[in-house]
């Protein structure tokens, strides 16, 4: 956050890309960032970024992430706008890993408008965090607008993030090792994938 | 953000308030928070709200406040639907005030719904960082939705936020005091009230 005053600060405006907003410490979403949004990026000092369409990167954006020693990172999801497509869960789930990972932190998401793809992504994210559904889907539509899709809202829904926690457990086992950790960490891994027969 | 894998983490399920969303660093925006949503803002770690209404907190929220040692900034604003009724100046550049210290940080900005009040507040400061209007607006627009009022996008430009710089300011100037500062701070001071007679 700027509040330092300088010189230069009153005279130089800022032009943050469409549909920009903070989404966590160090985690942030926008539409398609322009040359003209490069100094407003400038300041966030990111790391990476998460860029969710199939088209090539452009060649004056590769420049800025070049001479700002920030790392890409490309899903190649298509922007369908059909009726019963939905997300790739595998493309979501290895963009979530990325995500999550504080490493590449501060991090962008973006793909064309910042709306369909990008607010899939913060929504997995948001089930991750253990927001209750009605909250996460009140905050796709903020940013989906009259463009919300119920397919968006249904891959969201029933997106297993289960998988991504088993991810995450893995993780903090490879670094801690424990054996109790481990012991602990295989039966959650189970109790997951296997619903305990007094649950079913 | 909660990243942490506890043995809690994957059955408590959060509620945050309506319209929630994270501003900036430290700084927090929603509706107005009703008791279930306390669990997810205990995890915010607040030191202080800033409320914007003219109604009196209410006792369990008081409650809440206590037991978290957070801070209420209550400014009085009332809810005006009338068209040609604006924001009040003085209680916005007041609420600024103590919105930017970062003293006050993690902070939650809150009216009723989140939509005019608030995203007013949220306007001013967005001015005050240097983001561009069409920006500033985009922003506004998201949360207000079908509610967006024209009479709070024009506060929003006709805002005033050379007042907030000036005082900035002289709080720069009390902290540090150095003579060369003082008068750059005067002159400073000076061309903001008065305009140079070459720009006039």
């Amino acid at each position: 956050m700027r509040l330092e005053v300088e010189e230069n600060d009153v005279d130089d405006v800022l032009l943050p890309p469409s549909n920009f907003s903070m989404v966590e410490d160090g985690i942030f979403r926008s539409g398609f960032p322009r040359p003209a949004n490069f100094p407003f990026l400038k300041n966030l000092n990111l790391r990476s970024i998460i860029y969710l369409c199939p088209e090539p990167y452009p060649e004056e954006n590769l420049e800025f992430l070049r001479a700002n020693n920030i790392k890409l990172f490309q899903f190649k999801i298509e922007g369908k706008k059909e009726p019963f497509v939905s997300m790739p869960k595998d493309a979501i789930l290895d963009a979530l890993k990325i995500l999550i990972d504080v490493r590449n932190h501060p991090i962008l998401i973006h793909c064309k408008r910042g709306k369909h793809r990008t607010g899939s992504l913060v929504g997995c994210l948001r089930k991750f965090q253990n927001w209750c559904l009605t909250s996460v889907f009140e905050e796709y539509q903020r940013f989906a607008g009259m463009k919300s899709r119920t397919t968006d809202l249904q891959f969201i829904e029933t997106f297993d993030i289960s998988l991504l926690r088993q991810c995450v457990y893995s993780i903090i086992y490879q670094y801690q090792g424990y054996s109790q950790s481990k012991r602990r960490l295989v039966y959650r891994e189970e109790n997951l994938q296997k619903p305990q027969p007094t649950s079913v």
